[in-house]
């Protein structure tokens, strides 16, 4: 087998066998395919697109190109969710616990933020000590312990899926449903999950700001998991708008302990209690939804979810006090507040914009190298429907450094429109939800 | 401007700008941008298409790549001729002695052969001692001294298209018209000519098997030449059949000077006064094709030609001596008969196979680092639309090794069809003439 003649198989709208599919992947992981007939590969399978088949073997062949963890000492289902990623996008960070706290196990392996977008490790990494990097042994002992473990992509992981995510973003062929899904599930796939749960986002803030998209994105991952003998759904949520009050590292933090202790934001409140009872759900730990709305209630009213958050923090080396004092967690030196221009109703947000003012402060990365501020947050006091008067605060901005300051406030005045009549409806939290085909 | 900006352009159907694709060659060329950013690009330009426009930018990007010879101290036009390549396609060999007598300057840099097509330079070092490396210093001087010279690319010619052909080779992008296009038109310009005569080929043993290919790659062709202010035309010539009798280096040196002694082959003959009538034409040496016919003839008929052809491979240090006595050519030790399976007519052969039966005697290229043998060759004793009767011979094969003698005979017996009938007509030589629209 030649990877000339594969790439022109795809080129010419060919459709690939499993083997053909795993000689790619295997060849190019050991370095015997070179990254330009990679390159080539990519951008044909871009344009020509991949059938559900060769997906599947696709995902397939980037799971096995390294480890997949085996937590079979480990008693009961594991599950995880995954999130496409958006602003103020917080719930792992408060669903690991609520459903470790409920008797399952979430090996959670998770990424970084870039432009826009959050990512939970960097927001873990706002709780002074807490490591991410653990050994894959290492992890395996702080799952044994208390039920989850939160890390980052290890080199025995995927190790394919790193190289050619690293070889699409230089080569303009993200953006594909095929290729964003088999980089996707060979990751979570990898984690040795019984259930997986996906949250994608839709809206202005979202990575597929049209909901067909998302559906469409949802549907692939859906199937391509459950062909995999993965129980799987996927809701398909908004993000028209930042979820919750807080985008920020220390910030988010904050929030989701306001949620595991009782309070926090309803629209955050409400959809991480539907993921975990989808979690519960999936790994059959309830019988049905409602039941597992119950279960992940009581995880919180109990503090039992907070207590497993606080044991979890304690294992992987961070300080479990900022549980108790989020005080703990780095603060901004200074706050200064955007005021609405007008009066009127909020009618929508560009969410992407508002994460980006963000990652201007210091409080995300628009290239991989740059180093985040945790401090730096937004608090964002409107949302889509509300009501607002001329001068009142639509955002708060927590900040070290006024360097690009100005540039932040125009940009976060900007982002939102004030009408005169409120919208014809608010954005729904869930718009919709995926499952298999039986 | 970023690299990964203009392969996502491309791969969304743009446009690309003259600046764009300026940047994109030289970039490449110094090494600033990867293979594996040009090798995405290179797909999505295969799959997307490049309009007219950017077709010149990018030739005219490669084209300055590297030098563009200028003969302005030679008097009077440069002209020259491109072939797309085939079976016993030899006509450089003839009308270049042929034109060079008649007055103009022949600045011709040709290629090798690579599977079932031959190459000029190859066919030269059948000549004992020609040197097809010479410097550009020792190229002008020779051109100078004899108005033709014969040489491979060197590093200073189009140095865009060597790097980028030896990437389209390993990535499945070879075969696209607006790629071609470049690639050849880039090479021939940078020879610093006026006019340019394109030989495009089409059937079975053409590169551009079907007639509207070699049609859209001869308008491509003529049209960027036009652009770029050349003189220029196509003729769409057939290779459904070997052109001549003789296939094999020393057996085509041969054959060339038959046809400056007077004889040859009726279609080659006919070939090689054509295209010099041509270039006699579009140099503005005759008024028009009948009298560049007359000049071709007269140049063949007084013997000039052949003088001029000899007077060339001594300056380029071959052994003129092969002019008069070509046995001094290297020969085959062993000849044998592929006699015909049965009676009737041909109506057709595979001319790529019967190249490819050249080829695995050692009279080819099946990888670029392969030797060639010039001893050996093939004799084609039938035409399409001849009679043969079983057991009479269809070809002559010279050989050196016994070893794949019978793959290649068995080759060249399937490669003949024979029918009760003779086809409707045979194929014509010249099937069409491509201008600049004016």
């Amino acid at each position: 087998m030649r990877a000339v003649d594969l790439i022109r198989k795809k080129r010419d709208s060919g459709t690939h066998t499993q083997p053909e599919i795993d000689f790619l992947i295997s060849s190019y992981t050991r370095g015997d395919i070179p990254d330009y007939q990679m390159a080539a590969w990519l951008m044909a399978a871009w344009l020509r697109g991949l059938n559900r088949a060769e997906l599947s073997f696709l995902t397939h062949a980037m799971l096995h190109s390294g480890e997949v963890l085996d937590h079979s000492a480990i008693p009961g289902r594991k599950v995880d969710k995954h999130s496409t990623g958006g602003v103020g996008d917080k719930t792992s960070l408060i669903l690991a616990p609520i459903v470790a706290a409920g008797g399952l196990t979430v090996p959670m392996i998770s990424g970084r933020g870039l432009g826009h977008t959050g990512g939970t490790l960097d927001k873990l990494e706002a709780i002074p000590g807490f490591n991410t990097s653990l050994t894959l042994g290492e992890f395996r002992r702080v799952l044994s312990a208390c039920g989850m473990g939160l890390i980052g992509q290890t080199v025995e992981i995927a190790p394919a899926d790193k190289k050619i995510y690293a070889l699409r973003d230089a080569t303009a062929t993200v953006e594909n449903i095929s290729l964003i899904c088999a980089s996707i599930m060979s990751k979570k796939l990898a984690e040795g999950i019984d259930a997986l749960v996906l949250d994608v986002k839709t809206g202005s803030g979202a990575f597929m700001k049209r909901e067909e998209d998302a559906v469409e994105l949802a549907q692939v991952m859906v199937e391509t998991g459950a062909r995999m003998g993965k129980k799987i759904a996927a809701l398909i949520t908004d993000m028209n708008q930042p979820l919750g009050r807080m985008a920020g590292h220390s910030n988010e933090i904050m929030e989701c302990l306001e949620v595991l202790n009782g309070g926090g934001p309803a629209d955050l409140r409400e959809l991480s209690v539907e993921l975990s009872a989808w979690m519960f759900f999936l790994g059959e730990k309830t019988v049905d939804l409602q039941a597992g709305r119950e279960l992940a209630n009581a995880m919180i009213s109990s503090g039992k979810a907070k207590i497993k958050f606080r044991q979890a923090i304690e294992l992987q080396g961070g300080d479990p006090r900022v549980v108790d004092d989020p005080q703990r967690l780095p603060q901004a030196r200074s706050l200064v507040v955007v005021p609405s221009p007008a009066a009127g109703f909020v009618t929508a947000t560009d969410c992407e914009n508002l994460g980006m003012a963000l990652a201007i402060l210091g409080g995300g990365r628009e290239k991989k190298e740059d180093h985040i501020d945790h401090a730096v947050g937004l608090e964002f006091h409107r949302r889509i429907g509300d009501r607002v008067e001329k001068g009142q605060p639509l955002v708060t901005i927590h900040y070290n450094s006024g360097a690009k300051l100005e540039d932040a406030r125009a940009i976060i005045a900007a982002s939102y429109q004030i009408a005169a009549e409120p919208p014809q409806a608010p954005p729904p939290l869930i718009h919709r939800i995926i499952q298999p085909t039986p």
